[in-house]
């Protein structure tokens, strides 16, 4: 499907703030960017580069007083999410050099500390595909949404101890039990269609049966539509903006429509 | 100065035609891409890879019939090229690691049989940005330009040999001798603003002082409004198409606006 | 001065256990490996890979039964510790590219929860090495060296809370506090000679005037005669060993003598 | 097989010479390297980095005077070579990213001037494994072997014209014309086992049937025992020794053994 996306950021600061935002999508074997816009007010230069995953990351001094940067793009990707049951757990000594390092704790998710939740709540499941599936329908059906629960410095260990939170927070559990399994995961920052009420996203994707298969434990049933942003061990890797100094949001109009 | 860049091309073939394309400018310390555009016409799924070099490249399957690529965008890049004729030439010892791959000789830069020339056409002038200029100069007086009498096979040795080429003859010839003296020196394809008649365009860098300088031997002095498409060797690295079948080009318009 | 260091690890297991070690040291800017050597009792293969920080890892299925694995190095190194209080702090907008994930919180370093401890402990500092050093003789100062008191889940926030900690938990607090200053900082994983009693040892390289300066919390003045083994954000990146499955270390010797 | 191998390389210079050794083998998938020296007399830094095909170069500053360089390894390698005449042609669209680069032409092999002889020399073979076999023997019954013939500027076009060469121009006579054939092909530098005489050797490997194989047209069956050294696209990416300066090599001494 065609999507028109966009995301537009009001800041204001009383000093010039650095900061470094991810809000390009990028081509890539999961979608193609028709078209990519990134428009400043007023106009400051950007300086885009790579992370380690191969993300691209925009650096810009934000002016002091008002600012606005909205990113805009036409994205073609799925309609629709690949499930398949029969995915299986892949050993470790099978796994491609770049997916181990998802298997690794990370600031969000402390995996080294949820094996025996893992181990419970995946009882009976083929090793692979179905324990992420059961994993993520237990944090559907385990983990009340609510926004301002939650803030930056809650992990995967916090949102256990409360059982609330929002997509990051969903995520960062559901990354965590997998690990923990020994299955690799990775976090996923983008624009999801049909999102109520709309706003940038949060999932993830496990390494099974010898690819990235995409999960979302905050739908019953994870839908298309999901144009990626960035991808990364947690929420530290993909955050859509890092400032260094003070800048307030003042407003974020998020927008996902069919072309 | 912001510029408003295009390139259309229109290819007509009997079966379908595996194709990788260079045509997508990307931000980076040269210059920043507000707007990027990548239309297919009929509408054809694009597949984009970074290659050793980090350019961007295009997987596309032309269609068989009549296809049209059309790659847009608005880019923000210096007006002038930086000059400084106190540059000095850096030993290897103190090259980055990155860097020295552009000491070795490339299919069209024959550097390990100049160095006589080279060496004869920088007499008396000091190591490093003085030496290419020199080079540029020399080129700039001795090589004729005019399209139509070299092709795709044709290397350095062969426009020394025939003393007439195109841009980017005289690429390959300015790199060579700058590699012969052991000065990293790199192809670059892009647009270039007010070329006449205007067209893709291709020129080079060379490292010395620490950084890559700009150096373009068609002109008297090298002008700015520059935009990158890639980095490499030689055209061999740069190509804005290489096609795996047989497709005709039937037109290709290149447009490059002051926005 | 030229080391010759070794690890030697001695397994027991009942199945197969497949392993990632980062033991093999590797030549940079930082110390020549004359001779490595990976010996492996019974004989077992060995895949080598580089992480995506470019350290070596060697993928091992451990046999069941008993296995050795002994690691040999004769290696030149500094045997000093660069110092320069004078190094000063760089903004974001002039930190290379790759230096940048090393501001980021990471598994055993909650950097977002540090800001106020590490502004007290700095004050009257200035920007840059000195805050480095301050932080260093704080950590030297007021955490208790002691054996067994943490673990492989113990953080920087749990080393705060309990005062207690060895090598890689003061390690991690230096680093959270330095990244809480928006200061990179790495993990070193390595051999030091003359360390007692003799182990692996870690230690960590902030980023100021510049270029990575070694610090070590556990030493009033940091010594030289260091090999590194693995560069990390923290102990989750450069475990010298990651099981995937039970293995029993059964022993563990470790030499670092003069050549 | 287990194999002992050694270069050891004896200079003269009259000045100091900064050179880029290609001497370390390193473990892969291809090899497991038990042990790795590299001895200089005198004593001599070395600094070593990774190059963009992940070859381990060496850059050392040979003093002036005497120098000596010697390279030890214990490797541990196939003892044969694989060999699948049902390996079939992978067409560009299926290629992974990385391998494209062994489709273009370079320094040495001229591919876009050699389709019409590849066609002709492929003549009924099935696309794929059997074309690069078909090449390999139509080189090994074609050109004849002797040392002195070309020099380090013969090219692909070169030795094709005088049908003379050693293995380096038998490996750019192979390369070139797979790659003439959209078959990717990379240039391999290291050691063989039983070579006769005793010298470093080059090779190339083939992509085909979803993977690469080892190829050697200086043989009439390829046979195993190989330790790699490099790879690149030609000889000008694998070159085991490149002077920035005049060094004369006063001696040069390989060795293969069985441990």
């Amino acid at each position: 499907m065609l999507l028109n996306v966009s995301c537009s950021l009001e800041f204001s600061s009383e000093t010039t703030v650095p900061s470094i935002f991810m809000l390009h999508p990028q081509s890539g074997n999961a979608q193609f960017v028709v078209r990519n816009e990134l428009l400043t007010t007023p106009y400051t230069p950007v300086i885009e580069f790579p992370d380690i995953y191969r993300n691209l990351c925009q650096r810009i001094i934000i002016p002091s007083g008002s600012f606005k940067l909205e990113s805009r793009a036409l994205v073609d990707c799925s309609d629709t999410v690949d499930v398949n049951m029969y995915a299986s757990w892949i050993p470790m000594p099978e796994l491609p050099d770049h997916v181990l390092q998802f298997l690794l704790p990370s600031r969000y998710c402390e995996s080294d500390k949820f094996a025996d939740l893992a181990i419970k709540l995946t009882e009976g499941c083929a090793p692979g595909y179905q324990q992420v599936d059961a994993i993520c329908k237990w944090i559907n059906g385990s983990i009340r949404y609510e926004y301002g629960t939650t803030n930056s410095s809650t992990s995967a260990a916090d949102v256990l101890a409360t059982k609330v939170g929002v997509c990051r927070d969903f995520t960062h559990l559901g990354i965590t039990l997998c690990r923990s399994l020994d299955i690799p995961a990775r976090m996923v920052a983008g624009y999801l269609y049909d999102l109520k009420p709309m706003d940038l996203h949060a999932w993830f994707e496990a390494y099974v049966g010898g690819r990235w298969y995409c999960f979302d434990a905050t739908q019953r049933e994870p839908k298309g539509g999901r144009i990626v942003l960035a991808y990364g061990r947690d929420a530290a890797d993909v955050a859509f903006v890092s400032h260094f100094g003070n800048a307030v949001l003042k407003e974020m109009i998020v927008n996902v429509q069919l072309s």
